[in-house]
């Protein structure tokens, strides 16, 4: 299959069970499902649930039919992501006013309303892992998943990466710490959401391994392609403030390393995750195309 | 067991599992680890972890040895209700600079520091509840505890009450919305306490919804009585500012039927949560005190 294709057809299928799962915006609660559901459907590129269903056909054959435990994790990675995203851009937090060329949480709904919706898309990711889907993962293998992906996203993870970068920025750091902030706010989830798929996908112990190494290396590359982006981007493209980490004196590869060098270490990244794939058959086939997608991403 | 004494060996109990299961203040993450920190050893009752604890007493004997899956669950419920303290203090929120005596998260640690904090206090409740406790708890219990969890706190339990209560400030309400407002943001979590204690407990499908009776009952007579502190009550007592809900205008059980019948309110609840206790046997004896105990306190 073509990887635009691929890419397509999953992020509908993503975005119409995002549709069914959520809760509908009627009675007394509906500003606030409104407000969760505004930022949820952006214009976000899912890559974080389409990671998980790749990674999962990486080691089983779905034929295009997802189980509802494959469709739900797929969805609550995207809560948590968007979640993430409404609370980085909080005028506490990063104050951003604009994201994917749309007013920012805050700006439409406030900031009591955004720091709300945020919370219940975190929250509500926990109820969709939790599901009574009667099926075929099993119960310990779906607590994994919640393991995972709690993990992730909690104090050593993403909220611990997004506090390292606030507590950095105008700051002279270490390649280290560039990296351990990476690795935390952006790179724990995206491996989390490949891990999750191995899981959905009921791999082996070694598969597994490899499909985290996997994750690890291609969470890196998308920050540094991020990163990239910020400066070299235009407002247009990115449907954000470009140039907005410089302007914040955030740590950036480019900042760093320079453009060039930079772009070196994106493609080094990606190289690593092809080679972590190196014992998998043609059912990796999108998770190798996708490792190239994230590096020649526009936005 | 006298009451009393249940409760303070019981807090203990918590505050020494929380303090065993809560990530070290060390390395890079400490100044954030101590955000979490600050609000979970700042006073709090315990009220749903002992709630919890007592409904799984009430079904099944455990001779004050509970397995690490309650002590876990107990821990979560708790960093639940913190972090919901720490975002509805917030300046955006309900703008409180003083809880239980103490500076409120955000005064301490910044806006950001405390946004981030009830974050990562709310993810890692999940953690908790899905970490590998291998043990008597079946992985479906787990699952269960972790679904009525996240319903409880998500946006058609405690967030979503949050929301009600800060978009119906200033306004004239019907009853049935202070209700609505009451069952989500307190209730809901103290239901679910008791809920989980009755999972835990391996209760049937008749004492489940005996106990789910009376933790409804129970959550309805603490946000009374709550109201009631709010008026009656001092500063000194409350180790928050006394009269905070009129001074924001919030609808409350008091300001609706005025300081007597609302006292007559929680006895009614308290009767209500008793009766549905009406076929267990004395080791529901804690719950019965505890009930008790709630439309006594003082803070």
């Amino acid at each position: 299959m073509d990887i635009r294709h691929y890419i397509d057809t999953r992020r509908k299928l993503i975005d119409t069970a995002l549709e069914k799962y959520l809760p509908a915006e009627k009675g007394a609660l509906a500003e606030h499902i409104k407000a969760m559901r505004y930022s949820l459907f952006a214009g976000g590129k899912r890559v974080r649930p389409i990671l998980c269903l790749a990674a999962a056909e990486s080691v089983k054959d779905f034929n295009n039919d997802y189980p509802a435990a494959v469709m739900l994790t797929a969805c609550a990675l995207e809560c948590i992501h968007t979640y993430s995203l409404i609370h980085d851009d909080l005028p506490a937090m990063d104050d951003d006013d604009l994201r994917r060329g749309k007013p920012t949480s805050h700006v439409v709904f406030g900031e009591a309303g955004a720091i709300l919706a945020g919370d219940s898309l975190l929250t509500y990711a926990f109820e969709l892992l939790s599901k009574n889907a009667a099926e075929s993962v099993s119960a310990p293998d779906r607590l994994r998943i919640i393991s995972l992906i709690s993990k992730a996203a909690g104090p050593e993870g993403m909220a611990g990466g997004q506090f390292l970068d606030l507590t950095h920025e105008d700051k002279e750091i270490e390649y280290d710490m560039l990296r351990e902030i990476h690795s935390r706010k952006t790179g724990a989830l995206i491996t989390a959401a490949v891990q999750t798929g191995a899981v959905l996908g009921n791999s082996s112990a070694e598969e597994f391994q490899a499909l985290t190494l996997y994750g690890i290396q291609i969470g890196l590359a998308f920050q540094i392609i991020d990163d990239l982006l910020n400066v070299e981007g235009t407002e247009a493209q990115l449907g954000k403030a470009a140039g907005s980490d410089a302007a914040n004196n955030k740590a950036t590869y480019p900042a760093m390393f320079g453009v060039d060098k930079t772009r070196l270490k994106a493609r080094e990244a990606i190289q690593k995750a092809l080679a972590a794939l190196d014992g998998f058959d043609e059912r990796a086939g999108m998770l190798r195309e996708l490792a190239q997608y994230i590096i020649s991403r526009k936005r």
